[in-house]
């Protein structure tokens, strides 16, 4: 039997500054990406949604990002390697501080936005990453995206590792998304999506944007929760793995 | 034979912004107090100050701040104590992340600037602290003011305390330190100082700015590394501590 | 006939983050307080909010608060008078750079939140927040809390001022706001809001929360933009002001 | 009789962070360019930092940069035009209006570090300064390094523009900086710099790090106050400048 994880992004609230339907969103995943508090998210909002992942039986994961909450963590910034690697320890820390009060395990780390993209095409920032999340925790997972150098670089030094896909973004002929900027990046059509999203689950393949089949081995899937819409495509996904006998589960029960 | 630990903060750094000669402090002193990142240092600050006490044999404390790093953490904020708990185990598990990482055990936590005085009086607030301390980890040792409602709020909850003294700060009839702004709050004299620090350890009393006896109970003494002059008084004490035959060991060792 | 200024706190989302229904609230306004990068706001959105306000004709002013992005500006802190008056400086200027290019004029200043409050009984803060403005634009209107040092400072070195007056908030006999955590400190019913801040307007008097009746010499109420419920409100009291004759105008033309 | 303006980067402390000799420079230099509370400085230390330039009689021009303290504004960052341009004007005004207040007249802008960099050689980043500082003040002279888009881009639209050249640098056959990571990017032998600028302004050449001959315009050599021999260094230019009989004179003495 397939089985595969759902994964968000949560805890981006800060302050007075309210973001994502994270109540709504938790009890639908199986993995939680929580913001650690430099492109999103503050303490008190990650005590939170550690608290609320935890009632939900939602695994959780360390979302680390670019200090940059003006941007959220959404613009390409040129940090050293060096002050990178630093930038994720600290973050796993803070956010696994909150897991540890609160009795549940630390399980993975997904980077935030553009620290994310950068790292899947430099191998420098990606070892960087691997070394911090490998000598804090080697029992960590890394959640990066299908193909990406983040997943070659924690293989060369042992860190387990998960492969993302997208329901709803184009791939170029590599395995990468297709950017944003150009048109056809966004698949808007949800019966689309989720039928390519079955499709790379059950068969590791997926037509790239310029019609070609290309492999993909998902291990996760990301989903959002920031609208309605979002909420309601996630629920159409559950309902659509259900019939084909693909189950939802934590990236540590398939990732050993 | 008497023992007592002398601590001082360090890591207070950040970015290209230097404070303080941690690497000439550090060897001289059984606790270092490494920011976390709200008040001052940054993450790379943090994992070189770990790494140097490490080198040096100095136990390590996180030195947790309320985050204005423009008021470098002197400034009183009205915090819920609700999110100073969480701004407390947030700043326990950045540094930590960085001891683990690095192989060594995080010992102690000492509240910073404003935060540690707001604290020693009022009672939600310690309470808030010790909170996270323990839940964080309940073999963590809290360093506060000797006489303050942040030891006594720890041993409500069971968190093993520690007093801390200080050689050039006059104190009130009722153990608090006299305030800055006071005349005399400041005992610039070395040889007084070092007199002072000398009679609360061996005797645990101290004259009071009004001239009278009060009782203290001293676990570690406070010194800084920010100036020549600075170092010179600890390289002082240090050498009057030999000749009295008072030891210098980490908190740990004290406190059981 | 008597006249009223209707202003609002607006321009305070912050990067990804959306407060406030800016573009609803402003063409109900007469005057707006445009967050200035630190409490809130930041220079895309003072941009936007300078340009929304120009579109609409409502006159703008600054509304400059504590650097305390995660407290939205809230919560008291304790900083020295002259950093205060620098940080009043450098906010107004800031927003005075979006007037300027966008060729329309600053006309007023109103402190936010923590620092509105705490200046309101604070005669040295108030003083450095009146220098602050005066040397920056003599011209320039503070607004503050009818009752308040602010104002008092205000008069004393000859800076315009204008009383502010709050429709759903409770006074205390000495015409301070009746604090949020006691009860009764808010008005909640809609007719019984707008009844009393055409009492203000029209009487110069309203009832304590001991049922005294006290003076008020309202040049401006402030109302709400950011929920249906405010908005709705807003049209409510522009309504009632139709009827009973009270003009709405901008300060500018109230404070000569 | 040649005449150039000398301008240094100033007003880069940030709270109890101290960098820069800046009392002792500013007697030194014709024009400083000071920090804008983003990359560095902060409103206290711009008031200060803005009344000793106008004690000293040193011109003064904004230094706007990345929103980026902990990487002191160095660290390219991707920001889209239109917030880069807001945030030019954001900074601007901050600064002016503690000129403003003080009574002296804002000269001219100068973009900080990476931002400097990156808009030499993007049109789009140049045209988002350029515009800022037009829409803000079309009397401001843009200083930026000669050859640049930056310049190109300020001609364009009427901008008012200086060329700022190095001393200590090499330069690239095309005009541009030999990067600092390259082996002969910085002229270390004081005689060496000292002659290369005065034949940059006797002449308007200066031989490439390819030993090919390369065309400058320079209206103003920049110079750094951090050190105690960064200062002789300035002494020196100075005396050979007056042997030269090169007089020092603020930007909007030498553009009209």
């Amino acid at each position: 039997m397939c089985k595969i994880d759902l994964n968000s992004d949560l805890g981006e609230s800060f302050g007075a500054y309210k973001i994502g339907l994270d109540d709504r969103i938790i009890p639908l995943v199986s993995s939680a990406n929580v913001a650690c508090g430099l492109h999103a998210g503050d303490p008190t909002v990650m005590s939170k949604t550690v608290a609320l992942c935890k009632a939900n039986g939602a695994s959780i994961g360390a979302h680390p990002g670019f200090p940059d909450l003006q941007g959220f963590g959404r613009r390409n910034l040129n940090m050293a390697p060096a002050d990178v690697k630093a930038m994720i320890t600290y973050q796993i820390g803070a956010l696994d501080a909150f897991c540890k009060s609160q009795g549940i395990v630390l399980r993975h780390v997904k980077p935030h936005g553009a620290l994310y993209n950068m790292a899947a095409k430099d191998e420098k920032l990606s070892a960087a990453i691997c070394e911090a999340v490998y000598e804090y925790n080697p029992g960590l997972i890394l959640l990066g995206l299908s193909g990406s150098l983040m997943l070659s670089e924690a293989k060369k030094i042992g860190l387990p590792c998960a492969c993302e896909v997208f329901a709803d973004r184009a791939y170029e002929d590599d395995g990468s998304l297709v950017a944003r900027t150009k048109p056809g990046a966004v698949i808007k059509d949800e019966d689309e999506a989720a039928a390519r999203v079955i499709g790379m689950i059950k068969n590791g393949t997926v037509r790239s944007i310029n019609g070609n089949e290309i492999e993909l081995c998902p291990d996760s899937v990301c989903v959002h929760g920031d609208s309605e819409k979002a909420l309601m495509f996630v629920e159409k996904i559950r309902g659509e793995f259900l019939k084909e006998g693909i189950e939802i589960c934590p990236l540590h029960e398939i990732i050993k």
